[in-house]
């Protein structure tokens, strides 16, 4: 079949919009036909060359559809099902799928890899030429292919364009807080970075109950949505020391927590340096590759503080994404205000540019069928 | 009073035995008569100069004794008492006490940065020139003076030469497993360096029931005490690849927990490439000061390894002191075996020197009274 997609030809250049021959799906592969995709942080990290995937290739990770077609083998799904996709297709029986980290799971690390499905063909072609998946979901197109192992069944009463934001953001920042750091009430919370996923940091560290929540961005827009999500204090970091205010409100110590949801060596050591002595820093943000950042064992020693990172916010996702979403159905966790922008898949590069601009916090790609 | 000591006037150059005045303990302080002393290798940090501290200097913080006499004001301990030395001493009352992490409480940093007592004063002399204390304890002594905070009550079956050892190097090297990391029966680990604290680290994974414990050292009679201690596997790296030979022995993942207990750059990086994605790199070792480890957020991250370090084994002391005291008594804890060696206090250097040789797990400095 035919579909038009947002393609990344060549990296540092805005997406162009191909139309391209897509196959039916082959032995254990879905054909989706998606309805929403957002804009996400780490696509523009393909797109500018600090994350590296083969070329051409369609980007999009955080998406969500309806079942168009199965190949042969596939049991668990049938045209018509609503699903999200997961950008880290798991395979359900090793050693981490079982101890409940799917995101660990080698199962995909072919597709990742090589941008090829596991046969090393690919389901997008233009004019001979084969064109690359991207993370195994490369959902900025009108029908993608997936192994059915990068799928999950939503319920039937989920909008589909809340339910993408759940397929990255929101269970990469919300876990973070739930699963990887395991935030309790009273504890206290520093944000830098108020972003698609930072924000849902916050929101997840006011879910939990933590408090002082305080959030840190040079962007004032962002400043107003973390407190709508739950931050207690903001930062400006052009205005304020960030590690001073921190401890202010921290009875001298510093968070117990700290987040770094940006992706920069310099916020990184920000966030360390705003941990309090047995506290703990959470490197969310994707850095670009090659970066590094010092660590001074001796100093790590003596304050006893915890580093640690988060992909996909820890979360055992067939397990917490339905969570997250009955969370959402009983309003504990907000979806609606998250979305700031929808656009058709051909103002696709103006999300890009509203998000380095930092005027939204998710743009999403509705898709018109 | 008089009393002879080994004191550091001059870094790297042996320790000196002078014979001391000492002064009466003041508001708030203990005099110990000092019966065992551990030589342990952050004292030969302050030796080499990888650590600094005021000179000239008593080192020695591993230390058990009898209470010879009390300052004004001191309530909890009477002459008589056998005590431990804790080289942290902790007020009881701020955050960080009542947060079950006496080790990080402030209020003996004066006296450390310092080394004078909370007066600003020394309580050894010699010939008109203060002698600094170091860590607060300075048990290479026979007698010292120390804050009331700086010790723990022994029970009075323990031996004091035992007792010694539990006031640095078992607590650190247990507590890392049982208190810092949370090892549980079945998980793996991997520890290197196998000097007095690296043999805790293996014993207090056998304690816990963790499996395969492998322990890495290039002396082989401290791989031959790791294996008496619980290790399944040993390691030479000079013959074998460490991380190689872990992957091979934890189904290819490589360790649950990877325990770095010398404190060099070089093999914390080996700790963090031998531990397997979802695990903990826990550092040890104290590094000498300006040392630093590039850190690559973007792997940790994809690889979701968390990275901590343990100070005093992570104990709450007062809690797991006499715990650990009464695993001895129960045969659950290894004590006597850890003694390899009874020095008089002339003989110090000698137990350093064994300590690089990697001839001893343990030298002990007996004092004759």
């Amino acid at each position: 079949m035919r579909a038009r997609a947002a393609v990344l030809a060549e990296v540092k250049k805005p997406l162009e919009i191909w139309e391209l021959e897509v196959d039916a799906p082959k032995e254990g592969e879905v054909l989706v036909r998606v309805v929403a995709a957002g804009v996400c942080h780490s696509d523009l990290h393909y797109i500018q060359g600090d994350l590296e995937t083969p070329l051409p290739a369609i980007p999009g990770h955080e998406g969500a559809g309806v079942v168009e077609a199965v190949g042969p083998g596939v049991t668990r799904f049938r045209p018509g099902d609503p699903v999200v996709f997961v950008f880290r297709a798991f395979c359900g029986h090793c050693f981490y799928c079982l101890n409940g980290r799917p995101a660990l799971c080698d199962f995909s690390n072919p597709i990742r890899r090589t941008g090829r499905m596991f046969d090393g063909t690919t389901r997008f072609h233009r004019n001979g030429t084969d064109v690359h998946h991207v993370l195994g979901v490369s959902c900025f197109a009108e029908y993608t292919v997936v192994p059915e192992q990068g799928l999950l069944s939503l319920p039937p009463d989920i909008p589909l364009d809340r339910a993408a934001l759940v397929g990255c953001g929101v269970t990469t920042g919300v876990g973070a807080v739930l699963f990887a750091a395991g935030v309790r009430a009273g504890e206290t919370v520093l944000v830098i970075g108020c972003g698609g996923v930072g924000l849902n940091v916050v929101q997840g560290a006011a879910l939990v109950g933590a408090g002082p929540v305080i959030a840190a961005d040079v962007v004032p827009q962002k400043l107003e949505w973390a407190r709508q999500l739950g931050a207690t204090h903001t930062i400006d970091p052009r205005e304020q020391d960030v590690v001073e205010v921190v401890r202010e409100l921290t009875g001298g110590r510093g968070a117990d927590y700290a987040f770094e949801v940006i992706g920069r060596a310099d916020t990184i050591q920000q966030a360390y340096a705003a941990t309090r002595k047995g506290g703990t820093t959470v490197i969310v943000g994707l850095t670009p590759m090659g970066t590094t950042v010092p660590l001074d064992p001796l100093d790590l020693l003596r304050t006893e503080k915890t580093i640690k990172a988060t992909l996909y916010g820890s979360a055992n996702l067939p397990r917490d994404i339905p969570r997250l979403l009955e969370l959402y159905r009983l309003g504990r966790l907000r979806l609606d205000e998250l979305i700031s922008r929808r656009l058709r898949l051909e103002e696709i590069n103006d999300g890009f540019e509203a998000m380095l601009a930092g005027s939204v916090a998710r743009s999403i790609v509705v898709f018109e069928h």
